[in-house]
């Protein structure tokens, strides 16, 4: 029998209710299929961690990760610890340092979930969203001189590898041969960014040369806004920067209605190091130990990671029996509905 | 009588169509009112100068600027000049270097203009965007190193000053006290871009004190998408960075439904250099010279200008008689309608 290490990493607010309801599905729908075991460890990294021990994750918390074949992630941030400090410390000093470079997420109108536009009809809305994930935006550098006079700079930093932009294009255009209409829309800023940007687009048009099957476009980011809003047919795959896509894939979700079922893969293609999945809602404070939070968006990244260590098959599963629950109504009270955590996963393993 | 100095711009595309229309419009309005006259001066800049003399603009170009009062810019791009030559050459070499720091841009329910959300109703979206318009992502700095080679690196730096934010968040401030509900939104991204989005954070906590009236709330970026588009009624005055709100203006003008019809003025609140008021739409050269333009966005970006100058009471009747014909349902072939360009504008002064 097929065993795969799955590192759980429940974090912070209704992080461990969902992560835990999730791993219970997950034991009933191995113990259903009989092929293959996820054998789970729980690692104890966020905030309570950080004010017992002034660390989110331990010193060798990376090598640790290493040893597993993925992880699942809850969520990560409180609200008396600034969120620079706690997704510096934990979810962004995974992203890059273990290279999990792409960041997928995939949005679709899903069933009981109306989107928030006028025009949209069930599956109109089916995209995937490819987010550079290690550098860009978010690499980090940048400073402030003259701190505290009216004199002050600041700067953030951008930086753009040709090695960095090339593996996510290639990537992106992958998922894009991968589906049925083999389109791949490329995100950039190069009319006002002459740099960075402009690299993009170089890249882009290099790589589409070994595409010849994948039919690709350009869009700025501003009008990319107006075209998921306006025609969200035309699109399918997209990719873009770290920033843009973070902010179109909220968009997105947004669009879709989905933003409190989002699910995200932060994946490293090489398969050298585990990837992470992670629903994209956050800590969500407000609710955390109410037995009320959706587990739809952590139970989608768990078909996810399913999908990606090779069990295909189960993914499906995974997928269809949340749809086919959501579909009968029942829901969490964020969706308007009346039915618990718990009980939402007790009903996904019923619909498997 | 008063009388102002006013240059036109028309540019490239439909650029003069929409500029023209509007010029003969406000004469009307300023014939019919007698107390006020704007006297305008036609400048050749565009692609068409670009072509002859190599130059958008003459190298004299800003000082000939300074003599006016105000401009009324038409678009810039062809689809023979690479954007980043015609816009860094023309729009944004007016913006950064006559320090016309804010860029504010309305956005509204327009009469017979739906929406593309499912839940608005007409006056739900009332908003007015604030970008900082000078400085930020569009600095134009960075640049790149071992080009052409795979390990080629690519910068964008993003220059955040003291003066810069502060100027902009106090501007910021005094629209939102202008305004009814006295709300205004920041937002940065400062979770993972700690050191010029952190800058925006504390500057804005510091001018607030100034401003004890106005209620102010922060949004990261991202989740600031899903509040325009899940909760537009709770917003009123939002500011940011050069790129986030160019993002978030283009997604404001698309959910209210008005992208073709939206208006933006480049201001200079210390008013030593003439403000540009310019329609969002570009140069679509798709329909130039069909005499189909919308001219509805210059005629808003000229009430603007009206405004600016101190001519409050024209400001008013022209944007009142362009919301009367349109509740009409005299509209271009945009907006469904089978009114030109030419036509719209004589609709206009009729209802002036
Ligand atoms: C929490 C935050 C740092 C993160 C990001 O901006 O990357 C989040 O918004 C996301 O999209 O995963
Ligand atoms: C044309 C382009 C440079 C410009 C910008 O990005 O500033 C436009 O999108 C705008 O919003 O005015």
């Amino acid at each position: 029998i097929r065993t795969y290490k799955i590192a759980s990493i429940p974090g912070d607010g209704i992080g461990p209710e969902v992560v835990n309801v999730t791993i219970d599905v997950l034991k009933s729908l191995q113990d259903i299929l009989g092929t293959y075991k996820l054998d789970f460890t729980e690692l104890d990294w966020g905030t309570a961690r950080y004010k017992k021990t002034g660390k989110y994750m331990p010193a060798d918390g990376l090598d640790t990760l290493k040893t597993f074949d993925a992880g699942l992630f809850g969520a990560v941030g409180a609200p008396d610890v600034p969120d620079h400090i706690s997704l510096w410390e934990l979810l962004l000093a995974m992203r890059g340092p273990l290279q999990l470079y792409a960041n997928v997420r995939p949005v679709k109108n899903f069933p009981n979930v109306p989107s928030l536009l006028k025009d949209v009809q069930d599956g109109d809305i089916d995209w995937v969203l490819v987010r550079e994930n290690s550098e860009g935006e978010y690499c980090g550098q940048g400073g402030r001189t003259h701190r505290g006079t009216p004199w002050e700079i600041a700067t953030e930093v951008s930086v753009f590898t040709h090695v960095g932009v090339e593996r996510i294009m290639r990537f992106a255009f992958e998922i894009a041969r991968s589906r049925p209409r083999k389109l791949l829309t490329v995100v950039t800023k190069s009319n006002a960014m002459r740099h960075g940007m402009v690299l993009w687009d170089e890249v882009a048009a290099e790589v589409a040369k070994d595409f010849p099957d994948v039919k690709w476009d350009k869009m700025l980011v501003d009008a990319m806004t107006v075209r998921m809003a306006a025609k969200p047919k035309s699109l399918d795959t997209i990719v873009g920067t770290n920033l843009h896509m973070d902010i179109l894939s909220d968009l997105a979700a947004a669009l879709a209605g989905s933003i409190g079922i989002a699910a995200s893969s932060n994946l490293d293609p090489t398969r050298k190091n585990p990837s992470i999945f992670e629903p994209v809602h956050g800590s969500a404070f407000d609710i955390t130990g109410k037995g009320v939070a959706n587990p739809v968006a952590t139970l989608w990244c768990a078909s996810e990671m399913l999908a990606w260590i090779g069990e295909k098959e189960a993914a499906a599963i995974l997928l269809q029996a949340v749809e086919d629950i959501c579909s009968q109504g029942i829901c969490t009270p964020d969706l308007g509905g009346n039915v618990g955590t718990i009980e939402f996963g007790q009903a996904v393993v019923q619909a498997i």
